[in-house]
Order: C-alpha cells, then sequence, then structure tokens
C-alpha cells in the first residue's frame, strides 16, 4: 500500500491508510493502547482496541523512536492531533529499538537544562517544539530570498576561507591555509559589496564566523546570517523599505504556512506597519531627556534602557512593535559607514529595534574611492590588506548599502525564545563544539 | 525620472527613459559616440550624434567603467543589443572614474590567462562572460531547492566547524577554537543524516572546505555543495529518481530563464531523459571487456578512460548524455554506505556520469545501528570520535541515502567550462586566498 503522510491522513476518513515514521508514543488507558506515530510533517494517533493489533511491538518490548509501519482505518476524531486517527491497526515494524531516548521527545515540555538539552540535540531536534522551530528557520530563509529575488536581487555564495582578518582586526578565528594563515569570514561585507559592482543588487544566506568571547543568552559563535546589498539607493531610507518589506514577509510566511508550529509554541505574531516609524538618534536622546528626564545626549550609543524607553515610545506613538532608529554616530559605525550629509558626525546608519530591544542593524556605505582612503587614515588603518576591496570603488561603485540580519537571533526575538541556542540547529559557543 | 532597467528599455519604444549603471564602453565611429551602458542586469547601447550630448563625458575625459544616468528617446533598432537603443541623450555623471581597468570588460573574449583573470575577480566578474556564469550559480541554486521543496524537503543549515576531522582523517582544514582544535566540514554528510531523523528529507546550500593539495583543473578547496538526504527510501534508486529531477529542472531553469546567459555563453543545453540509464559496475567491467578488449573486471573504481567509453555507449546505445553506474564496490566507499543485499562486496551507491565524466555521487547509507558499529570496527575506525553521530541510529533511523553536488563543477561540466575556478566567484585553491 502507498504510503500517507501523517498530514494528510484527515482527507482519507473512512479509507485504510498506511503511515510511516517513528513510535512516537505508546500508552494504554482502560485496556485501550494509544499509539503516536510520528513522520518528517506530523503526529498521528492510531488506536488498538486489541493489543493483537500491535503485537510486533508488545512482543519485541519496543521502545518509542522504533521506525514502523502502520494500517489502519481513518476515523474522524475531533479530539485527536490532525482531527483523524487510524483504527483496525496492522503494525509492521522496520527498525526495532529497545532503549528509550535519555530525554522524553513525547513530553510537551523540555524540563531537562538548556545545556542537557543541546547535548542531545541529534535526538532533541526530534522533539515537536523544537523541530517547530527548526523548521521555521527553512521558512525564513525561504521567505527572505523570495522577497529578494521578486525586488531583481541576485543570490550570492562568498568565500568563507579569508586571507585577511580585515573588517575588526579581533574576533576572528584563525586557521592554517596550506602552510599560511587565514581566517574565517566574520560576515560576508566586504564581497556583498563588491558584487553590487557585479549585480547590483544581492543576497547571501550563509555561515559567519565570531571568535568573540561572550557567553550571554544572545551570542553563537557560528550563525547565519541574512544578507543583502543594494546599489543605486537614494540614502539608508531605501534599505529600510526593502528591510520592512522582508521583515513583513517573513512573518506573513510563518502566519500562513506555518501555523501549526506557532500554535505549538503558542506565538502571536506581531504586525509589521506599512510604514515603521523612525527617528533620529539625536531626537531619540532628547525623547529621552523630556519622557524620562534622564541626559544621554552625547552618548555614543544607546543603552539597552534607551532602546526599552523607545520600544514603548513607539508603541504608544504608533502603536508599533518595531521603530527604525537613524543617524547613529560615525565613531561608533564600521569605517565603511556612509556619514549624513550636512552633519558628518552623524551617519546614515540605522538599528531597527523590536519591542524595544535592537533587530537588525545596517546602513548606506561609503562608495567613493578617495572617501574609503580617507576613512582607513581616519581610522589608522592601513591600505594594503584592503587593496583588492579597494578595487571595486576604483572602477565605479554607485551610491550603495545593505543590512545583515542573525537568523537565529531574529527567530529568537519574533518567537520569545529565551535563548539564541534554541534557534540554531547545532549551536557553536565558546564551550560548545558538539554535536 | 524614474529608472527603468536596461532590460526593460526595448518595451519603452518612441518614449523618453532613463537608465543608469557603467560606462561599459565609448567609441567613435564617423563622427557618430556609441556608448554602451551596463547595469545588474544587462547592456543597452546609446546614441550621440552630437558630442555635446555627451559633452560631461568628453570634458571629465572619463573612462569606462564611470557610473552615469542617461536620458534618451528610445528607438528601435534591430542591430543593437537587446533590440533598442537610446538616441537624443542627456548625461549625467555620477561616479567619474579616470583610469580604466586593468583587464578590459567590454571585449566579449578575455584574452588574460585564468590566473590574471582571477587575480582581477573583484572588477572581471562584471564582464558579461563571467557575470552570465555566476548569475547562472544563482539560477542552479534556485532550481535546486525549489525541486526539493516541492517534493517535501526542508532546508538545514549545519555547522561548519566542527569537533573532530572524523568523516576522513586527512584533508581537513583545522583551526583553534577558543584554544581548542577544531575543523572545518568537509561536507554536511553526518549532519544532513542525523537531519532526516527529525524531517526525513532535507537539503543543504552551503560551503565545504576540503584540504585536498590538489591542483588540477576540477579542484578547488572550497566550494558549494548542493546536498540532500532522504529517510524511508527504498534502495539508491529512490535517490537516483530524485537526482534526475534536480538536474532535468537545473537544466530547465537555464534552458528558460537563462536563455540570455546561454546564448552570450554559446551554451547548448542536455536533454535529460526521463528515465537515465543505468549500468551495474560488474556489467559495466564486462561490457568495457566487450567492447574495447580491455579486461578491468576486478579493478575497484572506473579509470577515466572507463568512464569516455560508458558515455560513448551511453550516446550510442540510448542517444543519453547522462549514465548511472550502480554499485561501486565497497572498498572504494566510504563507510557508512549501505552494501548491496546479497552482493556485499558490492554498494547501493551510484554515480552519475555526464558525457563520460562522473558529475554526482550518492547512494543508500547504512541505517541500523549496530551495522554502523561493525563498519567502523572493519575500517579501524575507534567509536568514540562518531558518538553524537551514532546516537541518531540507537535511537531509529530508516532507510535513507543522499547524493553531494559540487556546485561548480556541476556548473563548469554542464556548461563547458575549462576550469573549474571559472565557475566560482571567489575560488580558493592551494595558491589562492585572495580576493
Amino acid at each position: 500500500m502507498e504510503r500517507t503522510l501523517t498530514t494528510e491522513v484527515k482527507a482519507h476518513v473512512g479509507e485504510r491508510v498506511r503511515v510511516i515514521g517513528w513510535l512516537h508514543s505508546l500508552r494504554q488507558l482502560g485496556g485501550v493502547n494509544f499509539l503516536v506515530i510520528r513522520d518528517g510533517w506530523g503526529l498521528v494517533q492510531a488506536v488498538a482496541e486489541q493489543e493483537a493489533e500491535i503485537a510486533p511491538l508488545i512482543e519485541g518490548k519496543l521502545s518509542v523512536e522504533s521506525v514502523i509501519a502502520v494500517e489502519g482505518l481513518v476515523v474522524s476524531e475531533a479530539q485527536a492531533p490532525g482531527g483523524a486517527e487510524l483504527h483496525n491497526l496492522h503494525v509492521e515494524v522496520i527498525i526495532p529499538i529497545v532503549e528509550p531516548p535519555p530525554l522524553p521527545l513525547n513530553k510537551r515540555k523540555i524540563t531537562a537544562s538548556i545545556g542537557t538539552l543541546l547535548d542531545q540535540a541529534v535526538v532533541m531536534n526530534r522533539h515537536p517544539v523544537r523541530r517547530a522551530i527548526l523548521r521555521m528557520n527553512a521558512g525564513m530563509f525561504a521567505s527572505f530570498r523570495s522577497t529578494l529575488t521578486a525586488r531583481g536581487f541576485t543570490e550570492i555564495q562568498t568565500p568563507k576561507i579569508v586571507e585577511a582578518a580585515t573588517e575588526s582586526g579581533a574576533n576572528v578565528f584563525k586557521l592554517d591555509y596550506f602552510g599560511r594563515p587565514a581566517y574565517l569570514a566574520q560576515s560576508p561585507q566586504f564581497y556583498k559589496q563588491i558584487m553590487v559592482g557585479v549585480f547590483e543588487r544581492v543576497f547571501e544566506v550563509g555561515p559567519v564566523f565570531r571568535a568573540e568571547p561572550h557567553d550571554t543568552t544572545r551570542h553563537i559563535n557560528e550563525y547565519v546570517s541574512l544578507d543583502l546589498e543594494m546599489g543605486f539607493i537614494e540614502n539608508h531610507f531605501t534599505i529600510m523599505a526593502v528591510l520592512r518589506d522582508v521583515i513583513a514577509n517573513i512573518l506573513s510566511t510563518f502566519s500562513t504556512q506555518y501555523s501549526s508550529e506557532l500554535e505549538l509554541l503558542r506565538v502571536r505574531m506581531p504586525v509589521v506597519p506599512a510604514q515603521i516609524p523612525h527617528i533620529h538618534f539625536a531626537d531619540a536622546q532628547e525623547l529621552i531627556l523630556k519622557l524620562h528626564g534622564v541626559d544621554v545626549r552625547g552618548e555614543p550609543d544607546l543603552s539597552p534602557q534607551d532602546e526599552r524607553w523607545l520600544g514603548e515610545w513607539a508603541q504608544q506613538e504608533f502603536e508599533s512593535d518595531f521603530l527604525y532608529v537613524t543617524g547613529y554616530p560615525m565613531r561608533k559605525r564600521p569605517f565603511y559607514t556612509h556619514p549624513e550629509p550636512g552633519r558628518p558626525e552623524y551617519s546614515n546608519s540605522f538599528d531597527l529595534l523590536f519591542r524595544g530591544t535592537e533587530l537588525v542593524t545596517g546602513g548606506q556605505r561609503l562608495h567613493r574611492y578617495e572617501d574609503y582612503v580617507a576613512a582607513l587614515e581616519k581610522a589608522h588603518l592601513p591600505l594594503e590588506p584592503f587593496a583588492s576591496y579597494l578595487e571595486a570603488f576604483k572602477y565605479g561603485m554607485p551610491p550603495h548599502g545593505g543590512v545583515a540580519i542573525g537568523s537565529e537571533r531574529l527567530l529568537m526575538q519574533l518567537i520569545g525564545a529565551p535563548n539564541v541556542r534554541l534557534t540554531a540547529t547545532f549551536p557553536r559557543d565558546m564551550n560548545r563544539l558538539a554535536p
């Protein structure tokens, strides 16, 4: 008999179907045996009124996670997951398992610590709650790509092994490249800018590596970055409009295609306004003084408290979970940042705040060769390690800008996960290199 | 005036439009000035009968690659690229460039050596021929993903920094991970198998790293791997059917969405038969003896000459550019390969040959825990470094298999490029770490 996916069982009420997957749970209630079978997409319940129907499981003393095939009659049952269940079973064992996993996969609540959970990620990634989160990663990648492809962006894949630790001297992993020192790319920043000279609009979904010795709930040392870069922009507001659509489409992808995941995770998706409100950094500092009596003017950056206050203000003033803060001081931004015309101490950059916490950073970049030379000199950086990057500007680059989105952190914030490690499939941190 | 993309100029015959991009070429013929403007998507010609129309270019002695905006009247012109050109020009300089690039971007033929070309990749990636190739990479990635997404596969992103150089001890890059040794993943093999236990069907598009000291036209040391892995298969033939669709869809994506690139590259796409013919390794060796009088029986692998002969045979016998060779001897395949039932010296693996050269390798994997323990023992490998990988099998894994496709090499073969470095955006080889 052809296989039926668990997610399609409901469409076959009154027919016999064959589902295959893992024995997710098996319990007896009043002499009746309730099985749950998990396949790659969902769960389905099967009910054996006679123990004989599940004899292969009983006789083999089989554990959950045994790989099995179950044939049965589909019966509509509002109480069952998916609204239908199987009766009159015929069970076949494909791979018998006798020892259950160290942590239960069939309890909704995972009581283990995050560390224990991640130690067991090989099996715990099968847990429906964890799987829902990991599957949403795939939806986020796909939505990011389709939003940008529809706007004429071309996908690129840039090298991860680089010659020089140029972008910021510290915080890079060093490796041995056929006897020469080399480094893992901490972002595709330089390459994506270079490729604006080729395709004008480019994006990349790929790993980046940060050797930052931070042990917090928001840091991992290898993550998947959603990068975009775009030429012939007016200024950073062009990028902010694209980013608004990127975030809005990710959320609508979740709402439309991941509703069962959102339900399982008990997440209500925020709404992105058609126009995300924005405030200049200098005005934000004035606002904080006015509303909270705290004078942060002259500070080069916003504190977490400042961001929370601004988030509250955006909520009260615009009923928006999202707020752009623009014009961050140049001295806190990387050397390639474009200054604000007329106010060169400020920059054409922005942070997107979500409920009072930074979600994404981006901005306009310098595009004139001579501006790069001046910026590197001002930053006391030598020109030579940047030679090939500078070639792009030497031979004509349009005004351009972009953003980099840490995908695990974005998902963490959107679903309200307490730790970024929970949205990574196999996270890497200072103390975790396996599994 | 709103911008018009070069690719859309033709739709505006009789109107004035504004194109922006790079000055791709500028030449005088009989007192008339012919400009070609290149934007991120294509080229358009502009004709200035009066020098005054292009005064800003002449007066500034500007070079190609200057970033400019050109307004003009769209006139239908069959000879011009795209079938239309601009007349009565108004030119505005956005970024003036006075020094032309070291290699010309506006000559069809690139006469530089591959080494010189790649040294100049930052600018040479703008060359229309090179750009056509790089853009086809994006089409390949997108087609791969859409073929698999439509078949219920879930995208994964697996870690690139790993604890142990387990897959094959040699040929890995070593790095310093917060004072501990770590390695760059040479493939997502173990992780994608583990994730079959979660989603059943998974794919990944991402970088892999091989420290192989090979300096050939077919080797680079960092490449983009198209990986898929699938559970509940019958055997390797299930995978071969999926791979057939993957390749067929990539080719049809090229034919339908990349026709101008194919034309520029003068490539005629091969046709994938509805069923790719297949021959068992042992039968292939018998066939070679029969057809060519060369006895290669007992050899553990096919030589390049053997593959060429088989390619010719597939062409003559089936009019097919593609041929599956199945059942390669176990001793030449990795330890996780599933043996052929009844003939355990052969394996449930395959190579896909394209015009007599290996294109893709894949197969069925072992799925029983005890089989892994035995295989590792037989290969004289310790169990401990494989501990977390083995967890997946300890707690139930279905029959499964997959393939790994080197994307740069696939594109090289499909378009007939002479060197894999030509299909990589910024290739990495033993001697090349930049740009």
